[in-house]
């Protein structure tokens, strides 16, 4: 299986034109203003000095390398002199500051020399990783190679140090994000070195150094469970996918395979977000996905996709495509605002505002925030979202050259052209999707097969589908239309988990929905949701479709008391619900995803369907 | 208002009874056997060295203290003379200990004497308090004044420091106790310095030492709100309404008045747990009472029962006793195990014992234990079951002369003397409650007024009774007979505590019920009980009352997956409810009180009530 970069295909309009053009228009400006006005893109003047505002911190390479990176993905479509010329100024600033021996941190050059190498929970390889992917990403996009070779040679130093002279105080990151970066470094050049790299750092995790939290506990071919700070795991997960792909490591690819099952089994909400709590930012026990304190970071979405991705490419198993689709259209887009303007950093499946305040003179638990921030202290989801989405076309199609078969495994309005069998082959695929489930897809090329990917909530194609997939002969000219209709349905999560029993989620096609208080009221918990039928309706305010219901809410208790005998006293009230994703885009509200419905449903449910 | 203390009246049979004899042939003694493992008594040698086990803490003094008030109010009804022996030798200990200026504290004497006063958080005070209230209770119980007099000379010593030359580091408690001990040190030995210190303290508290966790963040008299510390708090608050009492303060009543019912109508749980946080084991927000990780610690709902019946004496409103009912059968009494010989310190209302281990890499949020202790580190609790149960008929009677009236706050199988506007009288009170709902109380005495508390859930006498008190006119040899009845019925709690949104509790008159693990299977949230209708059936293992119906529970998920479009497959399964006292006192389980259940219940229910 090999991936088809989104270098070969255009987004052309619908869900996802939208979306690149608000990462152009609005997004990048933003993400540059906040770092800007921060210092991030001022310390790598190295003229900081003590008692000066924005004092550097030890992550900002990476956050403004995401930058660049972000910058690189949109250039690669279309140029932008304006943002081309500031990456061209700090890339400048690297080139001039990088010791002559390769290494390069704004941090540990100017802030604090004398820990270099010293400190392993400190990011420093973890921002070479960062400055790696953005240079790879600038020399693709734009030609030029100065950035790209600076990275070259400080790769050559990491591995000098590191793999050659071991005279380091760590042995391998403890922020991983390296190692996919010298797989894309070496797939970059062509330097095999970088490859070797990669590999010695995943092989020797978890021989000396032992941590859970950030997946040291175990050498990595011995991992069962998806474990610690989700946002490592992901990043060390897809280097261990990349490894695996590329040498054929079939205990690696098990590994793999565990570790993406254990999170697809047990531990991911039902928007993709992973990692359960505050508390290391971390995966808990299995089945342990509480709603109102759901951590589930931007980044660890972003991480379990691009994870996911790369397994596409070990096999090709429609699991890992569902879950890029959970993640893009909910838990991870939720991470930027309607407006591309503010981002999230966790997203939590239920919000109730007043409850942060539940520990105002104690500390103790930690809620997410209920609203989406500008700007973060530590800002690394908001980056991810400006390098992510611009290259999001990366996820529509894979191909296998031996089965002489393309698969399509996101629906996207979008062009393509590629080699297959060393022969160029051009894909148009017409979709409205996830508005309908119409989708078209005209093929140019020699004969091949086209294999399509029927969601899982798609009942119309299972019977001819085989594993999940529509296959296709084409030929040149050859038209595939599919409809999978986008059907409203209700969801239930495994008895195992408890935050979620006696209640149901609502679903339009793969789009996860949630109730706000602003169209509801507060106490979402209390409304009963009759779920029989829902009707669907535009929202021209957030531009999404609602969809809409009744429901009875109980009334005010008349005594004030706390308790009462019970009276069933409701009223009934119009429910409506918006996209997950479009969530915390108006006032500040309750938020609820899972709600109370009305049961005995099963006949009337079917005809929704 | 006056009391009918303990003394006047004996506990013949009954519920009471059981729990009486519990305490005086099994809890008296673990708590000793505890207490004396770990050093507690022995710390009152002052011979422990460095390097030995069981290093003396700051608290100690208060838990052996609290233990010779158990033996006291034990010794009162009938001598216990192994006990009293005991009792009496660390009573020779601590006055042979005594400094010669009046001050005991075996911490500060023995392992810190530099610290003395120096520490408003070290408990100083505190364990003086609780040695106070000991003295007291042993000089009651057996006429011997040796200890009395002894803590006379430390609350003398204690006036001089903190009221007269006021040369201590800090200048009210810093976790109060002492206050309500000097009430009463004031009471038994009518020297009104005592009461005056006690009175000192309160005014000066929130003065100058600024802390909401200890309740110093305002004036007393300024109070609105309940905040901080649950125990802290509920001890102030018993010391304020002492004072509002004894000294007619109508502005410290008007505080008591305020913070009784913010916790009346907005932070207690339906068993009368209080303190919703681990952090800082205190109040929280208005109607923030999570089920599964409420702190609600066994003192706190002593302190808000020993609270309530103080606010009885101020005024006679049914909601004081409603209280003191709610935490004598429930979240004080789920503190003690079933044969009495081990503690909870929190009393949450739902256990699911595997999200014990959520964070075990990271810490993070605390879960509750599950299953009882015989001893904790901290071990406040304990100590208060074994001196408020010998007590517990303190709550049985209150009266007033100038109405001639006598109130029945509890049903409690018991005969008691005492005097009516200087009269003797005695009644005598037969019942089963709560098994059931008859009572019968026969009196003799002067012609006078019996109000009988009819509680909340019984709606039988409401037309007759004069807020929540049905009155009767007695003349010698008069007989009252009621029945309550002894309904089972659901509860619904406030809309807007969202904890409790879409579920019901079931309560068998004033117990509150839930299900088990051992007796239901496990995943408890996903059974939806059919609550139209409750078998009850002896369960002879607990010796309590089940309650019994059905209910069903989805099956398990046979893809395995963690998300499915909704099936509604269940199966109909058998559903018991247990006291809510009598969780945790079987095999390690979930517990649940607010379940989901079947709705539309309205007309079925009617039937059941």
């Amino acid at each position: 299986m090999e991936a088809i970069t989104f270098e070969k295909t255009n987004i052309t309009g619908g869900f996802w034109k939208q979306k690149q053009d608000m990462i152009r228009n609005t997004t990048i400006y933003s993400v540059y203003n906040r770092f800007s006005e921060t210092g991030r893109f001022e310390a790598f003047k190295f003229n900081w000095k003590e008692g000066m505002p924005n004092k550097p911190h030890i992550f900002w390479d990476s956050d403004v390398a995401k930058w660049i990176e972000s910058v690189a993905n949109l250039t690669l479509k279309k140029r932008e002199p304006d943002l081309e010329k500031i990456a061209d100024g700090v890339i400048d600033l690297i080139v001039e500051k990088q010791d002559k021996n390769g290494y390069f941190n704004s941090y540990f050059q100017h802030i604090d020399p004398a820990s270099r190498f010293r400190n392993r929970d400190w990011h420093e390889l973890y921002c070479a990783g960062h400055l790696m992917e953005a240079a790879v990403a600038y020399y693709k996009a734009t030609g030029k190679d100065k950035f790209l070779k600076a990275m070259c040679r400080y790769a050559d130093y990491i591995e000098r140090r590191f793999k050659i002279d071991c005279d380091t105080a760590f042995r391998t990151p403890g922020h991983e994000e390296i190692e996919l970066a010298l797989v894309k470094l070496y797939e970059c050049t062509g330097e095999k070195r970088y490859y070797e790299l990669a590999e010695y750092f995943i092989n020797e995790r978890g021989k000396t150094e032992q941590d859970t939290y950030n997946q040291s506990d175990l050498p990595v071919r011995e991992i069962t469970e998806a474990n610690g700070h989700a946002v490592r795991a992901t990043y060390l997960y897809c280097a261990m996918a990349d490894i695996a792909r590329i040498n054929g490591d079939s205990e690696l690819a098990d590994a793999c395979r565990r570790v993406f099952n254990d999170i697809y089994f047990k531990k991911m909400y039902i928007t993709g977000g992973i990692g359960s709590t505050s508390a290391g930012e971390a995966f808990t026990i299995d089945y342990d996905l509480p709603n109102l304190l759901a951590y589930t970071e931007t980044c660890a979405s972003f991480g379990l996709a691009v994870f996911a991705h790369r397994m596409l490419l070990i096999e090709n198993d429609r699991k890992y495509a569902e879950t890029i689709e959970r993640e893009i259209y909910n838990g991870f887009l939720s991470g930027v605002s309607l407006d591309g303007d503010s981002f999230f950093y966790e997203n939590p499946l239920e919000v109730i505002p007043r409850l942060r305040n539940r520990d105002k003179y104690n500390g103790g638990i930690h809620f997410p925030l209920s609203r989406r921030q500008k700007v973060f202290g530590c800002s690394c989801c908001p980056p991810n979202v400006t390098r992510f989405i611009p290259s999001i076309a990366d996820l529509i199609y894979t191909k296998s050259d031996a089965e002489n078969t393309i698969f399509v495994q996101q629906y996207m309005q979008s062009e393509s052209e590629f080699d297959l069998r060393g022969k160029s082959v051009r894909l148009q695929q017409t979709t409205n999707y996830p508005y309908d489930g119409k989708l078209n897809i005209k093929y140019y090329g020699e004969n091949a097969k086209i294999a399509v990917r029927i969601p899982e909530w798609c009942e119309k194609y299972c019977e001819t589908a085989q594993n999940g997939y529509a296959y296709y002969d084409v030929t040149d000219g050859s038209e595939i239309t599919l409809d999978f209709g986008m059907p409203v349905y209700l969801v239930e999560s495994n008895p195992k988990l408890e935050a979620n029993c006696g209640k149901y989620a609502v679903m339009r096609g793969p789009i996860v929905y949630c109730m706000e208080g602003v169209d509801n009221g507060n106490s979402l918990r209390d409304i009963i949701t009759d779920a029989s039928s829902f009707t669907e309706k535009a929202d021209e305010e957030l531009g999404v479709i609602s969809l809409q219901t009744t429901g009875k809410r109980r009334k005010p208790f008349e005594s004030g008391s706390l308790y009462q005998k019970a009276k069933y006293e409701f009223e009934d009230i119009p429910v409506k619900f918006i996209p997950y994703y479009a969530f915390a885009n108006r006032d500040e509200c309750e938020m609820l995803v899972w709600f109370n419905a009305k049961l005995k449903l099963r006949n009337r449910l079917k005809a929704i369907n």
